[in-house]
């Protein structure tokens, strides 16, 4: 848990407010089945299984324990779960030492799409979330294959100035 | 610290073994120089200057005490630091709740490019590293600028599939 973070926050969107607040052990099967609604994760294996559920529970009771992530949702009037995004501070030397804010796992839910949810999410990120948690640089990684997604970063100022590669490990 | 790595460890480089152990407090002037040594850091304002000393050593105090985060050295025989790189566990619920290692700020001396140094820490990293830390999936990102160190991470087995975004806030 981030604990300067200020939440709940009321963020406006395109057509409603949503409400972001933290992740609970309550939220899992939401959080699942919004993961399984995206169909790049749905390609690496989150299917919102139910013998999937355990490794997530044990995913989210890690999250929710480290005092260096967050895990975040946004919510309807109604309190139904439309979106997601995890939130990690890293201590780091380069730039004179400063501490960044890593983005990862943003999803909203395909019916919420265009309504304005990601774009309220990634604004208060940058607005708010990073300044009341000191860090200077936030940054995240988009698969390649999510060209809207790197439109939509590139509008709200965010620079494509990196490659990410990444390397799966054989765990035995 | 993160105490699952075994530490110190010899790794065999091309020209000599290199010893990557923990940075230590006492390390801070030579990761200095080791940053300023690099143009892409050096453009970014790490210029191992006097005055920026306070704001890297408040940093390295961040890492040694974050539970989360590891940085590390490599360094000859005589203790001569020739590299470094830094570690984050993240735990995550995408990819049926992994937990990834992201790897930042991967410097090697400038007189000890071609000596096989950076291949041996990257092949310490995902090799052992990564197992002992049970993370089955390694990131990071690289300038785009650096097409040498791209095409060094693609014989590594890392896949460039995803495109890097920063966005620099402006702290009071």
């Amino acid at each position: 848990m981030l604990d300067l973070l200020n939440l709940p926050v009321t963020v406006p969107a395109s057509t409603a407010s949503v409400v972001i607040r933290r992740a609970l052990r309550d939220d899992l099967a939401a959080i699942m089945r919004l993961l399984s609604d995206d169909p790049v994760s749905a390609g690496r294996g989150d299917l919102a299984r139910d013998e999937d559920e355990p490794a997530y529970a044990a995913a989210l009771d890690r999250i929710i324990g480290d005092p260096a992530n967050e895990l975040l949702v946004a919510v309807t009037e109604t309190d139904s779960i439309v979106g997601t995004l995890q939130l990690t501070v890293i201590p780091g030397m380069s730039r004179r030492g400063s501490t960044r804010l890593l983005v990862e796992a943003v999803r909203v839910a395909g019916t919420e799409r265009s309504s304005g949810i990601g774009s309220a999410l990634m604004r208060w990120v940058v607005e708010r979330a990073a300044i009341d948690l000191g860090t200077s640089l936030v940054q995240l990684t988009s698969d390649a294959a999510r060209t809207d997604a790197h439109r939509f970063y590139r509008r709200l100022g965010f620079v494509d100035s990196h490659v990410g590669f990444k390397f799966h490990v054989a765990i035995a």
